[in-house]
């Protein structure tokens, strides 16, 4: 008969004969086939009642440790497959987590600041959200997006954009990156993508994760070169005209037709243009997109409310050409959407109330600016002759390229040694072709003219 | 010299001149190298200021239709890539969007009921984040998510299921759907993925349309076969051991070893361990998932608030095994994580200060408290010995065993005529072996006992 202690025990009493006869089956003590004592008895035995036991017996079963046959009683199973489990003699490794640099100034955040997030109206429209919106809340978002949110992003580039895109062509995803994924599960694999070099970087660490094979092509000052596209066999361009990142080039019309030209040669080409800033043009109207010139229907257009908007909101989307969101509705749309309702419902409102186009102007004249003043810092400090700066009034970085005889790499590792971080356009061209032309990047959504005019002079001294 | 109309001229006069100059370009009326008038006589001859002139050509420049030589003019560039892209002759076409089913009653759906979300909480906590935490909402978050957040989820880990966790080893995304991608780039497109059979059906469609080797492993009253697994020579086994779906099957501890016992075999193998609605089980204590049985780090743990929370709260998680978690850091930290940091805090608020366990408690009740009503009707309806229920006191759905010679096709086909919509276990076996076992589902989370009565009193006639 078994008999457990059942003096100074924690918690639910079947727990711990549950636990106790676990233990004993585990260590071999309860063996295979062994009739336990009935209920009744047992819990007689050990003074405990029997509602008690036949939890306990309950769980054991539920579990599989024991099983039952009708009106004959309960019986030890066989878990003598425990014993083939090889128990590990090494102690559990530790975890490297990548650890974020300390750093006291940065040329090349892209951070946008704290003070700009227009949280207050944002909360309301949450708050609204919740209470106004309970029942569409819980309904489950088309793959592509909640309608409302698509429809608020349809006019938005339409009076932002001059693009005529159907809701449904747009597709709502946590994040441009997610969204490259689902590209490409839909243009396939067997493609030959291609991106801008030099070039954002990640774009071929998310390509390559992806499995699928990624080439790069060349810029001269028009942008990517389509004699480029053509040698590397390219299916896919994945560019962004509007203002390049890092060069900051625009791409002129006739390179746009070249391009599109060169899309409509072959089905299996595409267009990805990546509009990033495009809402930071800071002088003039805005650059029309590709896409809204591309009258056979092969650009794929991507932007993102986490430039526009705050970096931690994760709401990206695409326009996809009719042709690929009905293949897209066709094959992926089992997917879920990524971005949960409630922010959905809330930036569509954000949107149509207009505080997106507020919040945008807004921006666009604060970084405006910003951008003088940061400009007036640099020329305070450097001569024309000393340093040039490279811009086109877009976006929200520029170049510096120093006449120096030092080379970058020496500026670089001066400037860590203060844990101040830059970064120039060279190390962005994975084949380095263009080393040493001194050109350095400026990021300056999150930049504190103060603070770089310190780090400023102590770059003049290293050159 | 340019002449153009400037009655009734809608926006900023600039715009207007600049349309119009870039439509004599692209129409050919000014072909390119042709010299532009200077903004001084073409402003007077035209009534403009030069101002308007100065813009207008200043973003024809920037979109490179025309470009300026210093001291001697601006000029026509050269746009003859223009005319290289053909422009289709046929309309555009339509967009066909997937139509949901109009459905009167349905016997499969997973929805969770409106009421049930504690809405209020949910908006206080998120007013409380957005008003205390705006410095951290902008941070970008660490790749697996918010530090706050996995701690949460590792206590809640630790004391609902007895698993002891580094909240390192957590990763946070928007939907499980997003982290089997994840799990398919960390563990290899080159190895053979294997799901239950029947089982989800869906992650069939997310292995194929990530291009990975899909294989199926039937199952036998104990759950998934381990020598299927050998047969299909499986790497990753992707099962639900706590309630298998559609099956309801709860894998003994017996078969749990000897699937631990198969993973331990080869470096390669690893086990999914899908414990998408263990927060339901209503009697006893849960049943512990494989992952704490695991000493040799083989088991990959995910689940979902989608499930326990709301539908629409796109947030989930994975553990990963120590070194798993390593190489995750190691090699796609690049990726950001997909949730925004707003809904992040919210949650891990939500859990810190015990709403979640509360929720699961009241909903745990809630749903039991609804199964005895939706048996009780079932038992008012059918006899045992027209229709056995077929439960094992766990999650959100159960089986109804009929005793008839209709086929199963004939169910559905006569149901669907009054668009009452009901699967069978059968629908989700890809062999079609188990044809016409008559086991059909009942997934009761949101069904309203008194349309059920209907609905089952017409199925009545059916069979």
């Amino acid at each position: 008969m078994l008999t457990y202690n059942f003096e100074n025990v924690d918690g639910p009493l079947y727990e711990y004969v549950y636990k106790c006869i676990k233990e004993d089956i585990l260590e071999g003590n309860l063996s295979t086939g062994i009739k336990l004592p009935s209920k009744r008895s047992f819990a007689k035995n050990n003074g405990v009642s029997t509602i008690t036991i036949q939890n306990a017996y309950d769980q054991l079963i539920s579990e599989g440790y024991i099983y039952a046959i009708p009106k004959k009683g309960y019986y030890v199973a066989d878990i003598t497959d425990f014993k083939k489990v090889k128990r590990p003699e090494k102690a559990s490794m530790d975890i490297k987590v990548p650890v974020r640099e300390e750093i006291v100034f940065d040329f090349s955040s892209n951070k946008i600041e704290v003070d700009n997030f227009p949280f207050s109206i944002w909360a309301r429209l949450m708050r609204d959200t919740i209470s106004n919106r309970e029942g569409e809340l819980l309904e489950i978002s088309p793959c592509g997006g909640v309608y409302e949110l698509r429809e608020a992003i349809a006019e938005h580039l339409s009076s932002f954009r001059g693009m005529s895109v159907d809701p449904n062509q747009i597709i709502v995803g946590a994040g441009t990156e997610y969204l490259y994924g689902l590209l490409i599960k839909l243009l396939g694999k067997d493609k030959i993508y291609c991106i801008e070099n030099p070039g954002y970087k990640k774009l071929y660490a998310i390509y390559k994760s992806n499995d699928v094979c990624c080439k790069s092509a060349g810029l001269d000052e028009q942008g990517v070169v389509v004699d480029d596209l053509r040698k590397v066999k390219a299916d896919i361009a994945h560019i962004s005209p509007t203002h390049h990142f890092p060069t900051g080039i625009t791409m002129p019309v006739n390179r746009r037709y070249e391009l599109l030209a060169w899309a409509n040669e072959k089905e299996s080409r595409y267009i990805i243009e990546d509009d990033y800033d495009s809402e930071f043009r800071l002088n003039g109207k805005p650059i029309p997109p590709l896409q809204s010139i591309d009258a056979c229907e092969k650009v794929i257009y991507m932007n993102t409310f986490s430039k526009s908007l705050a970096s931690t909101i994760r709401i990206s989307y695409m326009v996809l050409p009719r042709h690929l969101a009905n293949r897209y509705y066709e094959q992926l749309s089992f997917y879920s959407c990524t971005v949960s309702t409630f922010e959905q419902y809330t930036l569509a409102s954000f949107i149509k109330k207009g505080y997106f186009e507020k919040h945008i102007n807004r921006m666009r004249l604060h970084y405006g600016r910003k951008r003088t003043q940061i400009l007036q810092t640099i020329r305070n400090i450097f001569s024309n002759n000393e340093c040039e700066i490279l811009e086109n009034d877009s976006g929200l970085h520029f170049l510096l390229q120093f006449n120096t005889k030092v080379s970058d790499e020496y500026v670089k590792e001066k400037l860590w040694e203060k844990k101040i971080k830059i970064v120039t356009v060279a190390d962005f061209d994975t084949e380095k072709k263009k080393q040493n032309k001194h050109q350095f990047i400026l990021n300056y959504s999150n930049m504190n003219p103060d603070e770089l005019e310190n780090a400023l002079k102590y770059l003049k001294k290293i050159i």
